[in-house]
């Protein structure tokens, strides 16, 4: 069992480190806002900044952007023991993802970058899935302790790769979320009834993960958020940061993705719109909308 | 068993025709093209224009357009027995199917829309899905003759049901392999290899058909036309011709499919290079030469 510092003790952050100590980990938690340092210690988590940092054997950040992360990498290079084991499980954007472990070697620590899927439920499941970017040695070590908190812990190759992996999927699903939209939109405007077209397109070359998991109409998959008012589930606002990192990193490298950046127009005009809050699928209310 | 007309020997009529009589069925076929003609007498079809219409109880179309069908509807509803059960499986305009719904009904014909999807293979094999547009009576004719040629037979409502459920599911397909193909090449870009994007993504929320089953690079899908030079499967060409019909249909309807119109110019732009008969996932090539 390790010395584990986790710093970004939010809604998926706390979860994740509570795993890690039920898993018998040594864990010290940190977070610069008071009311989530009230929630863990309440939720039996030790916190300590200084303890956090410079007595871990691993150090697992979750924080909101690639700023964040590397300010917390300035202190952490510096007051870290040489030879941790950094693991950031931020979603951020790849080019910072990429300084970071640059910036880990130059200090003689290890690094990976290893963003999640499955959102807080997963994380207080401990089914989340793991995305890792990094040497073989470094996954190697990294995967029995993301194991305590994931499912599923996929190496994608090495520094990078991982948060690659996250914004090319969610760049799929934020498209398919809006074609789903936009068929149920054009299926009610032609009289044909939501459930005939689930059942033909859930079991043909139309099925996609947004449609028979998150099925943005009410009925043909119960448990979607849209049977519970669009209630996240994963919200709007996550999903145009991952489709913003994903059109970032195109435009950095000179990808062409026409229908990633439309997507990323549209969800932004949803979100601009105050439905940040609502689940992505709400997406086909502003489909719905625009219809005449 | 029934004597059955069938209207359009090409591609898929040809052996959609040979499947009811091998299944007993006493069929009489007609194409207005001698090549079409020839094959079919060589296949041991009966073709014969008059016999296909005048004594049938049931007549199927398999036609490549609305106007078309309707051209075949003058002539079959001048010509045919009241009460005939006409079956077109051509996949056509929802404002054509309806009129010829209608037309039938005036002729005292019984009427269903039944358009296919599981191309030149699935119309060999007898392995076809028919979406199945007409009244409760109608589909309770028509499924013991189409389950002749298909192996999933579904009831999606009236009349015109059965294209509207066909244009609905392709325009999710025809925007999903854009999306799919943009992520592929946006890893390529990142450094990300084929095999870990669809690791990642065939087992998590970017999962859908155009990935899982037409993948776009060779490599993950071995059966997938990317492993073949891209020969369809799946021609571009018709992938357009559908997109192109459910945008008459968003437009006639006045529904926003906004990412459906941009992956119809897409397509679009591609066919028009001269890559109609290239597989549709092919269009990963176009995506990738937009790349800088």
């Amino acid at each position: 069992m390790a010395k584990i510092g986790f710093i970004g003790l939010g809604n998926m952050g706390l979860p994740m480190a509570l795993n890690l100590q039920k898993a018998g980990h040594d864990v010290t938690g940190h977070d610069i806002f008071p009311a989530a340092v009230e929630a863990a210690t309440s939720a039996g988590l030790r916190v300590d900044a200084a303890g956090a940092v410079h007595d871990a054997d691993i150090i697992i950040t979750m924080l909101p952007n690639g700023k964040l992360v590397l300010d917390a990498y300035q202190i952490i290079l510096a007051k870290a023991k040489p030879g941790t084991l950094l693991i950031d499980s931020s979603t951020i954007d790849v080019a910072s993802a990429r300084t970071a472990h640059e910036q880990a070697a130059a200090a003689a620590m290890l690094s990976a970058d290893a963003p999640v899927s499955g959102g807080v439920g997963g994380a207080a499941a401990g089914t989340l899935t793991f995305m890792v970017g990094g040497t073989n040695d470094v996954f190697a070590q990294a995967q029995p302790v993301l194991a305590a908190m994931g499912k599923k812990i996929v190496h994608c190759g090495g520094a990078g790769a991982g948060q690659a992996a996250k914004i090319c999927n969610n760049m799929i699903l934020g498209i398919s979320m809006v074609a789903v939209g936009e068929a149920f939109v054009l299926a009610e405007k032609l009289g044909l009834s939501h459930q005939a077209l689930y059942d033909v397109a859930s079991t043909s070359s139309g099925q996609c993960w947004s449609l028979t998991s998150y099925c943005p109409v009410p009925g043909p998959v119960p448990a979607s958020p849209a049977n519970n008012d669009y209630k996240p589930g994963f919200a709007a606002a996550l999903m145009l940061k991952d489709l913003k990192l994903s059109q970032e990193a195109a435009s950095a490298a000179g990808a062409s993705t026409a229908l990633g950046s439309h997507a990323t127009e549209i969800f932004q005009e949803f979100v601009s719109e105050g439905h940040g809050g609502t689940d992505f699928s709400g997406i086909i209310n502003k489909i719905r909308e625009k219809t005449a």
